[in-house]
C-alpha cells in the first residue's frame, strides 16, 4: 500500500532542513550558545529554538495577532523614545520596521506554533527579533548585527512576554470581537427583517416538540433577533471595559521593575493612538499578571451567544425539515446538492456549519477554562493555548454567522399554507377555551378530539358549552398570538360567561 | 458477602409502597384517570405521578427553590384578586397557604426529583397542589376537594410552568446570588487585611514556577482580592439586570394567551413586594421563554470567579507546602489531623475544598450549557437540569468560600525568615541590572552565578560592571517590587551610568 | 416580604448546636486538641472536625459508598488477624461492627459532606470512628475508651485514607457499574422486541432532518439496540480489569510502608471474600495511588454511552412530535398530563429526562476530569470531588434508563399509517434509479416532482426512462431497505438494462 | 492607525476573486446551476461551491484525511471493476489517480474547510471531482468531461458520504493513533530508563504537597511509565477493533441501497488491502451510520491519556521549581532563553507545553462530545467537527510527547544531594515508628518536632520510647520505600518491642 505521509514533521524537518542548506548563513548566539540561521530569514536564534521545541498544531500563529504584537511593539517603542531612554535612531526604526508589518509585510517571517511553552516568550522574541532585523537594515547594518539593535534590550525595552503578550491579546481580541459584533448586528437586522415579513404568518407553537398555541413566524424571528442582541451586548460587555485595561508598565510579575512611570503613562498614550482606541493601565498590574480571567469572560460570552445560535439554527433545521415528511414550515435558499448518491437532495447545510462552528465555540471555552485555571503565583503560563482557542473561536463563530445571515436568513422564505394548515388542524387551541369552561372540560374536549380526530368546535357545540356566536370570537388563532384571554375583554366575557364559571 | 443496600431504588418502593399502606387514602383524577394518594399528604396525583416517573437523582428540589416557586404562585394570586379573576376567599387562602410556607412549614411536602422531564411541570404542579390542598383546609373543605379550589384553574391561573419555573428560577438565583457575592465580599475584605499586614513581607516572586524577582507578600494578597473583585462584579452583572426580568404573564409559549395585560402588570408589581425586589416583564415574552442564555451567563459568571479561586487556592497550597521539603512561606491554621497513617501531618484541607467545589461549579457550568443548547422552538425543556446545577453550584461555592475566609484565611500567617532567606539566595534579583549593564552581561552573570552558586553582587563587583555603591542602590529587594528603574530614578543614574550605556 | 430560610448553613449550625445542647456529651482529643461529642453519636472528634470544616454540598456521602468503605475496612481487619498482627477480640469486635453496618445499620452515623478536602481522610477516619465506637460497645466498653480499640491503631491497622478511599471507589464503582449494565441490558433487549415487533413497518428514513430513502422502523430500533449493547461492552470495559486492582497494602504512598507483604496477599484474599468478586493488588502500588485515570476512564465509558442514549431520546422526541403537528411517527405512553395551562397536552416527559439524565453525566465526566488532572506527586487529593460525581453520575444514568423502558419502552406503539403514508409521498426513493439512469436524471426528475408535486413514477414514465414494468420492480420500499440495487439482481438488471448504461 | 487586515476573508475573496479573474475557465454544472471553475484546477462545481458556503476556520482539511479518503475511493474503484459494474478503462483510470495523490501529489486541490455542513458531502465531491477530472486527463480527456466519468456515477459508485466520510475518518484516525502510540511508547520505554537510572535516589515523597515518607526518584518514573502503559492500551483498545469496523456498503442511510452484496464484500477486501489493514463491515450497517459513538471512544481514550500526562508534566514543573527558591529535585535541559526581560532565567517550557497540548485534547473530546450528541435519525451531520478535532487533538498530542521525550526526557538529571538533604531534614519519617509506638505517641513527638526544629531521633531517644540501636534498624529511608514495617520483619520486631505494644 501507499503510506500516508505525515504532513507535520515533514513540515518541520523541512524546513529546519531547508535552513541548514541555505546558502548564506548568519551565526547568532544567546546565553544557552550559538546556533546557525539562514540569513535570508529576518527572525533569529531564539526563532529557530521555538521551532525546535514545538511544533505542536503545526499551524502558525494568527496574523491578526502577530500585528497586535507589532502594534504594542511600536507603542513601547514610541514609548521609550518619550522618555529619552531609547534613541530616535533606533527607535525610529523600530517603528518604521513595525509599520511595514503592520501594512502587510513580512508576515511569512513568523513561524513559531501558537501552542507553544513559556507563555509567549517565543512569539514575543519572535517579533523582537524580526523588528530588530528589519531596523537594522533600515538602519544600514547587517541582519543579526545587535550591537547595534537587540531584540532584548531595544525591541524589548521595558517590556516583559509577561506584559506585551496579553495585552496584544486584548488588542487582537477588541478586533476581533468587532467583528464578531458587526456579523451579530448583521444577523439582528436581518432577523428583525423576517420579523416584519412574517408578522401575519400564523403558525402552531411547540412545546416539547407538541403542539402548543399558535404564535407567528414573525414572533419567532423577533425572538431570535432580541436574544442574539443579548448575544451582542454580552460581546460588547466583555469587551469593552475589560480589554481596554492594558498590561503594560508591569513587565515581569506585574511590579514594574525596570519600567519608569513616566514611560508607563507614555506607552498608554502611544498604545491608545496607534491603536484608535482608549487604552487605561490595569489598576492593579500584579492581578493583571496574575490572573487571565478576562479572557475567560470573553470566552464565556461567546459560548453562551452560541448556545443561542444553537437554538435557533435547529429550529431553523426543523421547521426546514421535508420536504415531504418534515414539518416544512419554512424553505431555505439552496446551497449545494445535498448529496453524492441522493439525487435532488438538498440539505440545511448552512444551519449544520453554524452549529458546528458553536460546538467549536464549546469547546474553546474549554481550552480557555484549562488555560486560566492554571496560573501560578505571577503568571499564567498558559496564555498561549488561551489565546490560540479564543482567536480559533471567535474567527469560527464570526465567519459561520456571516455565512448563516449571506447564504441562508437573507433568501429565507416560509411555506404559509402549511404552516396554515397544521394550525388548523390542531387541537391545541383549545387552551383558549380554559378561562371559560375550565381546565377540566377542556382536558376532556382535548382527549376526545385526539381520539375521534374531531374539530375542537364541533364538540365544544355538541357539548354545549359554548355557543356558536361566542365560539366565533374565541377561537382566532392570530388573536391567540396576542396577550389576554381570547375572545373578548376580560370584563365582558366574565358577564357574558357568567353562568359557566366556578370560581 | 453482605449485599449493598440500594438506598435510591428502596427510598422511592418505599414512598410508594408507605402511600398504598395508608389507612386513609383520598382519590384524586386527571385526565389520565384516577389514583390513590395517602389522606395525609399535601400534594396529589400530579406530584404522585411524577415521583413514579422521575427517580433520577435521589434528591429532592432545593427547599430555597421551592419557596421561590410559592413566591411567584402568591403574587400571582395577588394579582388575580387585583384583577377580580380570582374570588378573595379564594386567593386569600391560597396566599395565607403560600405565608405558611415560606415560613418553612410543610417543606416535606415537595417530594419531586429535581432532574425530572416536562420543563417542571413537577415542580410547578407539586407546588399547585399543596398550595390547594392547604387552602381547602385554610377554608373548611377537605384535601382534594378541587371542585372549591383548583390547582389548574386556581393556583396556577393565568399562569403556565412555562413563565412560573423559569420566574422562580431567577428569584431563586438572585437569593443564591445574594449568598455568594456576601461570601466573595467576605473574601475580598480579609484579603485586603492580609494585604495590609504582609505589605512588607518581600518574597521571591515566581513565573513558571522559576524565581522571577521580588513581591512583596501584600502585593499577592492584594492581587487576589482585585481579582475576587472581579468576581463579585460579575456575578452582580450576570444577576443585576438579568434576574430582574420576569416572564409572568408569557404564559404558555411567551405569547400570553389567558394572561390579561392588566393582570400581567399586577402580577410584576406584586411579584416585587412578595420579593422585595424590583422586577421587570421582560421586553419580549417570547424570547424570555424560549432562551434560557440568562442562566448561562451566571453560570458562566460563577465558572470565571471559580477560576480565580482556583488559582489563589493552588497558590496558597504551593505557598504552604512543606513544612520541611517545600516552598513553606505560608502557614495555614491547622484544621484537622491530615493523614490516617502518617501522625502529625496537617494538610492544607480547606484550600483544597476550595479546589474541589470549584471543579464541581466548572462542570455545573457544563450542564447548564448543554441544557441551554437544547431548547426548541417555544421553550426549552430542560430547565430542571439547568436550575438542578445552577443551585448545586452557587451553594457549593458559597460554602467553600465562607470555609476558606473562617477557618484558613482570617487565621493564615506567613513565614517571614523563609520568605527573606530564599530572596537573598536568590539569582533572580539580577533582572534590576539589566537598564544599567543591558540583558547579555546580566545573562552571562546568571549563567556564572547559577554554576558557581557565588552572589550575584560578588560577581558584579569582579566584573567590575559596576561599583558597591552603585550595587548598594540597586540591590534592594523591597525597591525592585514597585516599578522603575531599580537603584535610582532614571535621569540620574542615565547621568552617572553613561558610560556603560550602549544606545 | 417573608425572608428565604437558608437550608443549607441551618442544617450545619443546627448539628453542631444540638450537638452542644446535648445532655451526654464525652471528650475525644487528636493532636489539634480536645473536642466534646455528644455521647450517642458513634462518630468522634475527627468527624465533627470534618463537618465544621467541610459544609459545601450539603448533602451526604452516598451510603452504599459508606457501605464499601466498610467492607474494604471488614477486609483489613481479617487480614491483620491472619498475620498476627491484630488481637482477635479487637478484629472480631470490628468486623461485627462492620457487620452491622453492611446490613443496614447504623447509616445515619456518617454525616461528613462528600466534597471534602484531605483526599477522604474525613470519611475513612468517619468509619474508622463509627467502627471503633461499636466495637468498643460491643466488647463492653464505652464510646471514646480508644485505650481499648483505636481508630488509628486498629481500624486503619496497616492502612492509610490513601490505599482505603480509592479502593472503596472502586468497590462501589463495580456494585453501581453492575447496576447500571443491568438496566442497559434491559434496554437493549426491549429494543429487540420493538425491532422484531416493527420490522415491517417502513418509514423514511432521514438525514439531515431530509427525507432521504426508506428504512423499517425495527431497522431503527435494531440500531438503537446495537450501539446499546456497545455502551454495555464500554461500561463492561472500564469496570472489568481497572476496578478489580486494589490499592491495599499501598498505604500512604504506594510504597507499602507498615503493610507487611504477608499482609498485602491476605487483604486481597478477604477482600475478595467480602465483595465477592477476585481482587487483584496492583502490579505497581505507587501508580495505583499517584494516578486516578481508571476512575476518568468509568466516567468517559459512561459518558459516551450517554451519548447515544441522548441520540435516542432525541429520535423518539423528534418521532413522537405532534400529535397534529409533528411527525407522528410513534406514540408514546401517556406518563403525566403535561402542561398546567395547556389542556390535554402529553409530553414525551420520559425522554426528556433521560436527556437531562444524560448531561448531567457529561457534566459530571468533566468534573471528574478536572479532578483527575489534578493529582500531584504521590497522591490525588481529588478524589472527593471525583467519587462524588461518578456515583451522581451513574445513579442518575441507571435511573433514567430504568424508567426509560418501563414507562416509555415498553408500552411504545408506532403509528403504521403516518409512516406508510410519508413514504408514498416522498420524492426521496428516487434514489433506487440511480444506478438505472444515472444521478444527473434522477436529480433531474427530483427537481421536476419537488416543484409539481407530481410523483416519481409518472415522471419516469413520461420521460420515457424506465417502463411501467421496470418500474414495478424498482420503486418498492420494503425492498429499499436491504443492500442492493433495488428492482433486480445485479446481473439481471445489467442484461435488460444495458441500453441505458453509459459506463 | 494602520488597519489590521482580514487575512480569513481576504484569503477567501482573493481565491474566488482569482478564479474569476482566471484566464481559462471551464464550464460545471450541477442541478443548482451552471458555474464557472478556472480550467487549470482539479476540483469542480462542487467544491467551489462549498468553498462559499464555508470559510469557518480558514484552515484546509488535514492532508492525511484526504489521502485516508482517497484510499477509500481506491478502495471502491478496484471493488466496482471486482463486480463487473465499473468499466475498467475507467476504474483503472480513478485508481491511477488515486495512487498520484496518495503519493503525494495534488494535495493544494482540497481547499475545502474542515469545518463544514453536509455531513463531509463537501469532502468527497471534492475528492470525487479530483479524481475524475484527473482519471479524466489520464485517459485523454478534458477535465469536466464528466460524460466520460463522472464524479457521481463513477468516482462515487456504490457510495455515498454517509458511508466513505465515516470509513475515512477511522482509516485517519487509526493512522494517526499508530503515531501517537508511538510516541506514547517512546515516552514510555525513556520513563524505565530513568526509572533504572534514578533507583536509589531517594527523594521525600509529597502528599496534599507536604512532607509524606520517602520514595526514590526511580520509584516515581516508575509510576510515570505504568501510568503511560495504561494510556498505550487505552488508545489501543479506542483503536484495535473500533476503527477497523467499515462502514462502506451502507450507502446512504446503512441500508445499503445500491450497493450489491457482492461489492459490499469486494470493498472490504480492497480497503484492507489498500491500507495494509484488516477491516470488517459493521455488523450493523445502520447502526454504524447512525452513530458516531466510536470517534467519542477514542477522543475519550486520548483525552484520559492526557490526563495522566498533565499530572507527570506538572510534577516535572514543580520538581524542577527554582533554581533558588523552588523543590529544585530535577533539572531539566535547557532549552531556550525563558524571558525576554530577566536574564538566565529558563523556564520548563518543554512540559509547559506537553500540559497546553492536553488541555488542547480535553477541549477537543468536548468539541467530539458535542458533534456525537447530535446526531439525528439516520444521520450525524456534525462529522466534520467530530474529526477536525480529533486530528486536532492527537496531532497535538503526539507531537508535544515527542518534543517532551527528545527535549526534556533524554536529558533529565536529578539533584541527588537537593533530595537527600530534604529527607534528611524531614519529620515525615516518623510514620515508620507507628506500628512500634502507636498513633498518639508518633502524633505528639511530631508535633514536638515540628514545634522545636529537633530531629526525630533525638526526641525518639530522649522519650525512651525506643532504643538507638531499634531507631538504626528503623530509621532508614531507602528501607521505607518498600512494603513492610521498617525495621525489622514484623514477627522478630513483635518480640523485641513487646513492652511496647498496646494491642
Amino acid at each position: 500500500m501507499l503510506r500516508i505521509e505525515i504532513y507535520t514533521h515533514e513540515h518541520l524537518e523541512k524546513i529546519l532542513f531547508d535552513m541548514k542548506g541555505c546558502d548564506m548563513m548568519r551565526k547568532e548566539h544567546d546565553f544557552l550558545g550559538e546556533m546557525e540561521v539562514p540569513d535570508e530569514v529576518y527572525y533569529g536564534v531564539q526563532t529557530v529554538r521555538a521551532m525546535e521545541n514545538f511544533h505542536i498544531t503545526g499551524e502558525e500563529v494568527d496574523k491578526e495577532f502577530i500585528q497586535a504584537v507589532v502594534m504594542v511593539k511600536k507603542a513601547a517603542a514610541l514609548a521609550n523614545m518619550d522618555t529619552g531612554r531609547m534613541k530616535p535612531e533606533i527607535g525610529n526604526a523600530l517603528v518604521a520596521a513595525a509599520d511595514e508589518i503592520l501594512s502587510g509585510a513580512l508576515l511569512d517571517q513568523f513561524p513559531v506554533d501558537p501552542i507553544q511553552g513559556g507563555a509567549g516568550t517565543s512569539v514575543n522574541m519572535n517579533v523582537n527579533e524580526v523588528l530588530t532585523n528589519r531596523a537594522l537594515e533600515l538602519t544600514g547594518h547587517k541582519k543579526g548585527e545587535y550591537q547595534f539593535i537587540s531584540p532584548n534590550n531595544h525591541a524589548n525595552m521595558a517590556q516583559s512576554t509577561n506584559d506585551v503578550f496579553p495585552t496584544a491579546i486584548k488588542v487582537c481580541m477588541r478586533y476581533k470581537a468587532k467583528k464578531l459584533i458587526e456579523a451579530l448586528k448583521r444577523l439582528a437586522v436581518e432577523l428583525d427583517k423576517k420579523a416584519v415579513e412574517f408578522k401575519d404568518v400564523v403558525k402552531m407553537g411547540r412545546t416539547h416538540l407538541q403542539d402548543a398555541i399558535p404564535i407567528t413566524v414573525g414572533q419567532e424571528m423577533a425572538s431570535y433577533a432580541s436574544a442574539v442582541r443579548r448575544g451582542i451586548r454580552r460581546i460588547q460587555g466583555a469587551s469593552a471595559s475589560n480589554l481596554l485595561v492594558m498590561n503594560m508598565g508591569g513587565t515581569a510579575i506585574g511590579t514594574g521593575l525596570n519600567a519608569e512611570p513616566e514611560y508607563i503613562e507614555r506607552v498608554r498614550i502611544r498604545l491608545s493612538e496607534v491603536t484608535g482606541e482608549e487604552y487605561h493601565t490595569a489598576e492593579n498590574l500584579t492581578d493583571a499578571t496574575n490572573n487571565t480571567d478576562l479572557f475567560a469572560d470573553m470566552a464565556a460570552a461567546t459560548k453562551v451567544t452560541a448556545l443561542v445560535l444553537i437554538k435557533m439554527a435547529n429550529d431553523f433545521r426543523l421547521m426546514a425539515s421535508g420536504p415531504c415528511c418534515g414539518l416544512g414550515e419554512l424553505k431555505l435558499p439552496m446551497r449545494q446538492p445535498g448529496s453524492s448518491i441522493m439525487p435532488g437532495k438538498v440539505n440545511p447545510v448552512i444551519a449544520e456549519v453554524l452549529d458546528q462552528a458553536c460546538y467549536q465555540v464549546i469547546a474553546c471555552d474549554l481550552a480557555v477554562t484549562f488555560g486560566v485555571e492554571n496560573g501560578q503565583f505571577e503568571l499564567n503560563v498558559m496564555e498561549p493555548v488561551i489565546s490560540y482557542n479564543m482567536f480559533l473561536s471567535m474567527r469560527c463563530l464570526t465567519n459561520a454567522i456571516n455565512t448563516f445571515v449571506d447564504n441562508l436568513l437573507v433568501n429565507l422564505e416560509v411555506n404559509e399554507e402549511r404552516c396554515r394548515e397544521l394550525v388548523e388542524h390542531s387541537v391545541g387551541i383549545i387552551t383558549a377555551l380554559m378561562p371559560h369552561i375550565g381546565y377540566e372540560n377542556c382536558s376532556a374536549l382535548a382527549k376526545e378530539a385526539y381520539e375521534t380526530g374531531r374539530p375542537v368546535r364541533d364538540l365544544v357545540l355538541e357539548h354545549e358549552y359554548l355557543t356558536a356566536d361566542q365560539l366565533d370570537h374565541i377561537l382566532l388563532p392570530r388573536e391567540m398570538t396576542t396577550p389576554g384571554i381570547a375572545g373578548a375583554a376580560y370584563h365582558e366575557y366574565r358577564n357574558s360567561l357568567a353562568h359557566l364559571k366556578k370560581d
